[in-house]
């Protein structure tokens, strides 16, 4: 989804900046999204302040890097390989990294924060500041150019909900994976639709369009052969990349698949107003104003039927304060600007707001 | 759950039909039930007649079989293994074997079902008679000792169900594993408490005491460790183990686990109903008598939330003419008893009835 995003302007090199670690400013950060389907590395200037464009130098893109899915090994390879081909990008060497941010799908503990840490803590000498986020921390930062407050919903694979007070309280909802019933997730309404072709199949509910549309899709004969394929490749996108067909059903006047939508549009309103709530984010009255970036796939303009949409109209009944934000910039883009104001803050003690 | 099945008594050696395959009777054949957990092996005389107790000679059990889940080669030397063992302890050669029926989980396709006789052909000489059914078909037997009519449903790790006609017509409904939305099976009771507890967590939920005894049982401290726990280890089984702590949690009171055993009662239901409709097991009226041969640990009875019982009871409202079955003997029986009702109507050009 990266190309709908502005990467703030490549800059060619680091200027004045690069190779000079010695100051307080000066050498570059680096920001990674880790999602479930790919790893984004971006290498950004560490400019003094926020300038725009940002000072983005280089961009690079590799695998998964989620340890739960992939493993440890590969996880921290695909990790490396994409730190060293933005910088490489660049121009930059790897002794004028300062910071080095981290989004991470699959960190969902303690455990996992400190063990990507010690990866890094190998690659990178001792006086470079590390952190590691879960992935949807720097998609927050995305669209708040890296101010940690308000909610971030994500729907992409996985679905996730984050927030962040201005006195640093956090709070999260969902984020299970499959087995956990991420319903509102891009797994969950195509395993939906994928279940609701079985039950149509085998008579446990009505005939839906989903049938036809999903095995043309497939390019498979019949619904016998919908196990099969479930079967023959364990990767949620691999189920997820069904969402559009899906969409079309439902804006086709699919009832089945309208359902599967809607139910899908309460799941992730509630899996911010989750978070809303038990961060007290809307004040007492509710009304306080809070923004809400909106990530991912199943939340892109969807021509007629537009989840994002119907999540937000859903949200403003509940919050009428919140305020919806597509961001301009990519999530990795969001993990440069949380190392820039990390690093900002470990240099002049407060954090840039 | 084969503590709980009579094997028809063990009997020592083949007596005299072993080693007899030049005649019309004697010699032996061999059952198998291959279901998502273990491989079960039965090895019984072919009498010319069925007579009580069966003449089970040895039996023997292996690890999973669903090539599906352990891939082909390990679910190929399961079989041959489980069969050999079986043999060796009735006291027979391999040259006594006249017949083989399995029984497999994962038979979903005509291609899974010839690969599995090609697996098999490579094995047996020519003169052997194969038969590789869906597992669901041999628990149904197991439940009318060998007559392939009425329906079975099986709810263990996976939930399935199947009927047969008198006429020859079969059917089946749900049996899709996790991906498609099995939500009366085991794997579907456990994941939906598992999400439960998360919901409860994370505040899109009341709070339940699944929380504290699916934690108890696993002994981990925190919710926040489900996710981790949930990834570790991708087997259906493990999340399906978890069913006991449900039945107890709704026991003892709790309204979210009740809700969840009901919602599986309900698809276990349908998922019956839906087969003896597309058959018109019924007739017109609906009121026709049909065995619905009820098979795995969910369906058992558990104290005083029978789950079982309760689908019974739900099936009854739409065919009053449904009669419960609890096997006296285990699927791998009701596999040979196949396999010894298809050898005596290629013998005699008919089936036994």
């Amino acid at each position: 989804m990266s190309h709908k995003y502005s990467n703030g302007g490549i800059a060619n090199g680091g200027g004045d900046y690069r190779n000079n670690d010695d100051e307080e400013m000066g050498g570059v950060v680096l920001g990674l999204d880790g999602g479930t389907t790919s790893t984004i590395c971006v290498c950004m200037q560490f400019h003094p302040q926020l300038v725009d464009p940002l000072p983005i130098l280089g961009r690079a893109v590799a695998g998964c890097s989620n340890h739960n899915s992939v493993g440890e090994t590969a996880a921290r390879d695909t990790l490396v390989q994409v730190m060293t081909e933005a910088l490489s990008k660049s121009g930059s060497k790897k002794s004028a990294v300062r910071a080095v941010c981290l989004g991470v799908s699959g960190v969902n503990h303690p455990n996992d924060q400190e063990r990507i840490l010690n990866w890094l803590r190998n690659i990178f000498p001792s006086h470079v500041k590390l952190y590691v986020q879960n992935d949807a921390v720097a998609a927050l930062a995305s669209g708040t150019m890296g101010k940690l407050h308000g909610c971030v919903l994500i729907a992409g694979t996985g679905s996730i909900s984050y927030g962040f007070t201005e006195d640093g309280r956090e709070a999260r909802a969902a984020g299970g994976g499959p087995v956990l019933g991420d319903w509102g997730s891009g797994y969950g309404i195509a395993a939906k639709a994928l279940t609701a072709v079985i039950r149509a199949h085998d008579g446990r509910d009505s005939q839906t369009m989903l049938t036809d549309s999903i095995l043309q899709h497939l390019g498979l004969p019949s619904p016998d052969e919908l196990i099969g394929w479930t079967y023959a490749d364990p990767s949620w996108a691999r189920i997820a990349a069904l969402v559009p067909v899906v969409v079309s059903s439902a804006e086709a006047g699919d009832e089945i698949a309208q359902q599967i939508l809607n139910d899908a549009v309460q799941e992730l309103a509630l899996t911010v107003t989750a978070v809303v709530k038990r961060l007290g984010m809307a004040g007492e009255d509710g009304n306080l104003h809070f923004p809400i970036v909106m990530v991912g796939g199943v939340l892109e303009a969807n021509k007629s039927w537009d989840i994002g949409k119907e999540v937000i109209t859903c949200i403003l009944k509940t919050y009428p304060g919140a305020t919806p934000v597509r961001p301009k910039v990519e999530p990795a883009v969001g993990a440069a600007l949380l190392a820039w104001h990390f690093l900002r803050k470990e240099i002049y003690g407060k954090c840039y707001r």
